[in-house]
């Protein structure tokens, strides 16, 4: 998507260790117009499919869902990152493991708003080593529900999320394609 | 607000220890077709002051922050819950004591994104003992930026935060006031 390749290129900012920092418009301050013209293409890429519930994962994929989720005219459900334990079986929970911050965390949704008849849409910011996104997919999984797909604003296509988990199936739709990155570059995917 | 209040009594759970269940609708899962009356009630409140940024504080309160913020027609900040010390200077920090988790919070904005000129809109889903509010409010305050008031979706009214920042000069239009609760009945003020 041209146009959030030229914002990243006018306000992303590279920083030493592969890190793209875009936290003026997409996940510290955040631009709901550009949102809107996100959600517009996924629904575009998504629009046949049935999708009945977007799920994400706090905090970031927070605003992204809200505003895609009024374009498929359904509801959000994100999960929640928690170092506590439920044990009363009201929650499906799974692993995620933040490369960004080098620490484990326990991730949960409400078993009652994630349903075996739910046709569930996942949404995020980002997608690098796919740690996320996967725990979101074993989610849905666990719930019995449909996966129909993912939306991603950014997807760095040198790391090694994104491939792995088409191999395994995922249909995902990211809007920009980083090819490669470096400390006065940035290559998007033709 | 009726609809709200309405939508509490339907699908709100009330637990043991005052605590208001509303994740079907407002932090879990949450209804963005709701969440754009809430905005508009808001925008009626604020549509007069000038606001340029929505401030908000992760998790809960992004959703309904990015919602608003296409009615006011402005990004949406929000603020970042994290317990690592940032000595470089590039953010506002100040301390949030969380009574739900037991837990004190540094919460923290990019200076660059928070600035003087700004007219700041507070959002956030509840307003209890005005712990996160009061620090959203300390973040604007360092920014030297003009706070215009907040917008809360649920107030519970028993508890004293409301009144405290109201007693500080905080502008404060809570769309559902709940007046009291207990395990099996609540009442929301006139």
């Amino acid at each position: 998507m041209r146009l959030l390749e030229e914002r990243i290129l006018r306000d992303g900012k590279v920083r030493p260790g592969g890190i793209l920092k875009v936290d003026g418009f997409l996940n510290h301050q955040m631009d709901v117009t550009l949102f809107a013209q996100l959600a517009d293409e996924w629904y575009d890429a998504f629009r046949n499919d049935g999708v009945n519930k977007i799920l994400t994962i706090e905090a970031s994929g927070i605003g992204l869902a809200c505003i895609a989720a009024q374009r498929f005219g359904c509801p959000v459900l994100f999960a929640k990152k928690t170092k506590t334990k439920n044990i009363d079986g009201s929650v499906y929970t799974t692993l995620v493991q933040s490369f960004t911050h080098g620490r484990i965390y326990d991730v949960i949704v409400a078993k009652e708003y994630l349903r075996s008849t739910d046709r569930v849409l996942l949404i995020d910011d980002f997608l690098a080593n796919g740690a996320a996104l996967e725990g979101l997919c074993d989610l849905v999984r666990q719930a019995g529900a449909t996966l129909v797909g993912a939306g991603i604003a950014v997807e760095k296509c040198f790391q090694p999320g994104g491939e792995r988990l088409r191999a395994q199936g995922l249909r995902i739709e990211s809007l920009a394609r980083i090819k490669s990155m470096s400390d006065d570059s940035l290559e998007f995917m033709d």
